[in-house]
């Protein structure tokens, strides 16, 4: 696939909403229990009065108001009660001077009356009522047409409905609107190697991202989907996937990754005798974009790695973003001739925030997943450096705590405990340690062991020269080897013995657990490279268990707990201090005080030494 | 109906929130394609890898990291190609030294390749390739469990689901999620005066605005609904349908609005084996509001007139409001001893937002309609004066510009021509004029003719000491009686000779209509005591052209085009000037400018003068 042209953001926005005008002035009536959010596509103007009737505004007694003007407290008027009119009633009922009738709120006001005086002026015996209060013409009646008068233009065209307009709309008795009609996107995902997650998964293939992203994301936008299902790299397939969805407005595309899906795409829509309008926009991620046109009708082929499938249907179909500013405190090199939509996480501080970008690659959902917002990267703009940048963000950011480190359950508990929203990424030790001095994080979980002074943690904060920051004393955690049962383990000499037969899963990199096995390798002189399966690496404890757990490695190190936890064989190696790194200017923030306060009062299932809570280093 | 101790709010919010806590742990499973904005009721780990397999990154080849090692731009290294891998295809290929795989984008790595070369570094000639350049080992690999590893925590139970989250749970496999469960609401209307809006309105009857208000609000917060109909004001059918909507978790009673509609309510709840929680709260509006419990499910009995109904609901089930800063400039006096929910306009100043009280009371739906949030007043407070108020927003409100004055089929049309959001509100000339003066207009359309002097609207600014805005020019309305062919009318002598005869429908005092027709009484002698509906006030011409053509009067003043819209005959009585008077603050705003550029331009039903556009008057 060759793009021959790069079409420009601006231009492919053009041709979607030169489209869009068209689709959106269709219409349709609606049920008034449904109305609500839609758009009007008609005038509305009343047919009647609101109050359709004069009605009492008051419970109390419907009046000739100049026979109460020598009422007061102390000299009560006493007139004849010649009958009672409640909400909905209709009876022929008049008033001469000297008389009235008792009347409910919402009641009809009787011929003759001119005013209602308030129960609580009145004092009730038999037919007989004392007036305490003199009320002047028109008090306490809610007059024919006072609220909307027929005739009356009561909504404009192009209103989007609220709760309130709903209610106007009933009070005038429209129980149907005429409203536009909504945008029905249909959804086709592509390629041999997806699979819908209701399957069990196959070797070779994945399961299918985009289609649900983009229905939940059009879901979210007051739009209706439909999904047509997964076409293979077929021709003849995708063809008949296409010509069922063409009875929706726009048909997207999405799903396989390679550049023959393109190609095919193409081939699909020429075939079907449409046109193609665009291949290729000057966009990262979303470059392969292809937009064709059968019957009047858009096609959309979007990328197929979920990051650049969702960025491009938001970009084109999205809701205008809420913006804020941050700053950027890194460096990253955009892409030439492109309009880059980088991901970022922002991170709150005292004077505002600072965003930094997600490196994962748009291969990866977590990196949509795991970001708060993108920033739009210029396509003449090379550089970004240490500058404030716009962050448009993803639906109703709320920043809460930003936990990157070492992964353990013990901070869940904490979490759950403290009631905090907080954003938790497992990166390991060493990499929460980088991501506090980067300002990216606001407290890092870390248990690191130097091996020379055999003490935990502080020694690489002065090593990695951590500034503005606090060591939080944690927890200590047992570590050990995990295995399965039939392999009989009991002491760790018997695992040495063995050690060049057995199947291994290591943690990534920076994480202390690695550093522990390091250790523990040198110290018995085990080449890491002969170790078999040294150079996989989970990201957490359970991911280890379950590697375990399902035969996909034998052994492993982790945590008691979760060994204990997937019912594996548990040796003890090392007692480890689990502490926590805090930003110094973060230190005094509400959510991280409640926090520590979680910390010392949770119930872990690990030991919590005395000064647990406290503050033990200070860079 | 005596309230024997009125509840505070935090008492009734309490209540209500020990109730719901309950219900909302209550769990159900959905579908993957219906779980966006669900929360979650379960951690979520996931039990595959993400990718599942070692797969290409790019589309190229695969090869030994080590056989590209000498490759450079100019000293291509060649390699024999000994098959090709799409995505989701599975061959048992495997490469030894100088092999290599054509591989796409998504597809498996085959055995014995550690890197992918992209095609852009590669000349293909049959079965042999020219690579141009040395790759790494893993290069180009997304490798297995590097997004997603089997074992980790994904989601943290309690999250709500955005579609970046429905993507990492489609990622992992799982097409179905426990969620809690949507609290469902069910809707009972009371009163024996009220009316489905699906029937046509009869005698003493009003339109339900309740049912409708309620589920539109309830839907907008995400929760279910159902409702039962109108019920009467009879305990054996208010009971009948308790019964039946026992099966949502909240009872929603609402509608009449007569004292006794409480004691039924207590009544029916108590027959049915419940209990009264709450009988009238320390609130305005919604004194009244009445709460029970039947077999652990909480019946609410809210007050009938909309504004205080939809209030109540708002305070106890809605959500979180917007808050915005705004100038009190007015006073009121508000309710001792009950927190008052004060419905407000906002204007937008250079400087920030004025916040106008709404009077109408709470019997008016348009009071509710109109408002753009209200201002939490403490019980304590008894004025509110020439001070900052917090202001609680409806949904996202967009100020646009606030036109407040006479009613104008040429203003709807300047809005359409320039694309303008804004709010119109009719309250004649007179009540535009004031508004501007108070600054609660933007714009006013006045149309006021000084009897002297025979100048329209100038005189006007003078005598009401008009500061700190512009008048500027609009257009000539043809001003004249509208009324319908029978009566055969051809001069305006015909008119004065059978006016003691004609049903006369007027306008609102304050509009300038009415001082015309004042003005053409009193040169012509005439009482206005002695015309027939000199007192029925209309608001619009539309309405009193609706109120002619319905029979409910003979005859009106309004202008011209009006009057043919509705197919009456017309008389015309005078020219007179529709003017706009614009605040001095607002007349460099975008929007305001937008509104004179379109009057300019317009095409109107009307003459434009010269200098229509132009300034007239400065104060």
């Amino acid at each position: 696939m060759r793009y021959l042209t790069l079409h420009s953001i601006e231009e492919v926005k053009s041709i979607i909403n030169e489209h869009l005008k068209k689709l959106k002035n269709e219409v349709e009536e609606v049920d008034l229990f449904s109305a609500v959010g839609r758009v009007l596509a008609e005038d509305i103007f009343s047919n009647i009065d609101v109050p359709p009737y004069d009605r009492a505004k008051m419970d109390g007694y419907a009046v000739k108001a100049e026979d109460t003007y020598e009422a007061d407290e102390d000299n009560p008027v006493e007139l004849k009660v010649i009958g009672s009119l409640k909400a909905g009633e209709i009876k022929n009922l008049e008033i001469n001077n000297g008389e009235c009738v008792e009347i409910a709120t919402g009641a009809i006001i009787p011929k003759g009356a001119n005013a209602v005086v308030m129960v609580e002026y009145t004092e009730r015996d038999n037919d007989r009522v004392k007036i305490y209060k003199a009320v002047p013409p028109m008090e306490n009646i809610q007059f024919t047409g006072s609220d909307i008068m027929a005739g009356e233009l009561v909504l404009r065209k192009n209103t989007k409905l609220t709760p309130r307009d709903i209610g106007v709309l009933s009070a005038i008795g429209r129980s149907k609107v005429k409203v536009y009609k909504k945008l029905k996107f249909g959804i086709i995902s592509t390629g041999n190697e997806i699979i819908s997650p209701e399957k069990p998964l196959e070797f070779g293939k994945i399961y299918d991202i985009n289609s649900y992203t983009l229905a939940s994301y059009i879901k979210n936008l007051n739009y209706d989907f439909e999904f047509f299902g997964i076409a293979k790299d077929d021709k003849e397939d995708l063809k008949e996937k296409i010509k069922k969805a063409l009875k929706c407005d726009i048909i997207l595309l999405s799903g396989g990754t390679s550049a023959g899906v393109g190609d095919l795409t193409e081939t699909a829509i020429k075939e079907l005798g449409g046109e193609i309008l665009v291949h290729g926009i000057k966009i990262k991620p979303g470059k392969p974009t292809i937009i064709g046109k059968i019957d009047n009708k858009l096609i959309v082929g979007l990328p197929g790695y979920p990051t650049s499938c969702l960025t491009i249907f938001d970009v084109f179909f999205g809701d205008e973003k809420n913006v804020i500013k941050a700053e950027f405190p890194q460096r990253h090199i955009s892409a030439k001739g492109r309009t880059e939509y980088l991901p970022v996480i922002l991170v709150k501080h005292k004077n505002g925030f600072s965003a930094y970008p997600i490196t994962k690659g748009s291969g990866a959902i977590t990196s949509l997943a795991e970001a708060d917002g993108y920033v739009i990267i210029d396509e003449n703009k090379e550089i970004l450096e240490n500058e404030t940048v716009e962050v448009h963000l993803f639906g109703d950011v709320k920043v809460g705590l930003n936990i990157i480190g070492s992964h353990c359950i013990g901070v869940d508990i904490i979490l759950k405990e403290a009631k905090l929203l907080a954003k938790t990424i497992n990166v390991g030790s060493l990499g929460g340690l980088l991501a506090i001095k980067r300002g990216e994080a606001d407290i890092a979980g870390i248990h690191l062991l130097d091996e020379k002074t055999n003490i935990y943690n502080i020694p690489f904060l002065e090593r990695y020269k951590i500034r503005d920051a606090v060591l939080v004393r944690g927890y200590i955690r047992e570590q050990g080897f995990m295995f399965r049962k039939e392999l009989g383990f009991n002491t760790i000499e018997e695992i040495v013995k063995n050690i060049y037969n057995l199947e291994f899963i290591n943690r990534n990199k920076g994480s202390g657990t690695r550093i522990l096995f390091d250790k523990f390798l040198k110290e018995h002189k085990i080449n890491p490279k002969e170790i078999k399966g040294y150079n996989i690496e989970a990201k957490t404890h359970s991911a280890v268990a379950t590697a375990i757990a399902m035969k996909k490695a034998d052994i492993g190190l982790g945590i008691k707990t979760v060994a204990e936890q997937y019912g594996l064989e548990f040796i003890p190696l090392a007692n480890e201090h689990y502490d926590f790194l805090i930003r110094k200017d973060r230190f005094n923030d509400e959510d991280v005080k409640k926090f520590i306060d979680a910390l010392k009062k949770a119930k872990l299932p690990f030991k919590k030494p005395d000064n647990c809570g406290k503050i033990i280093w200070e860079g």
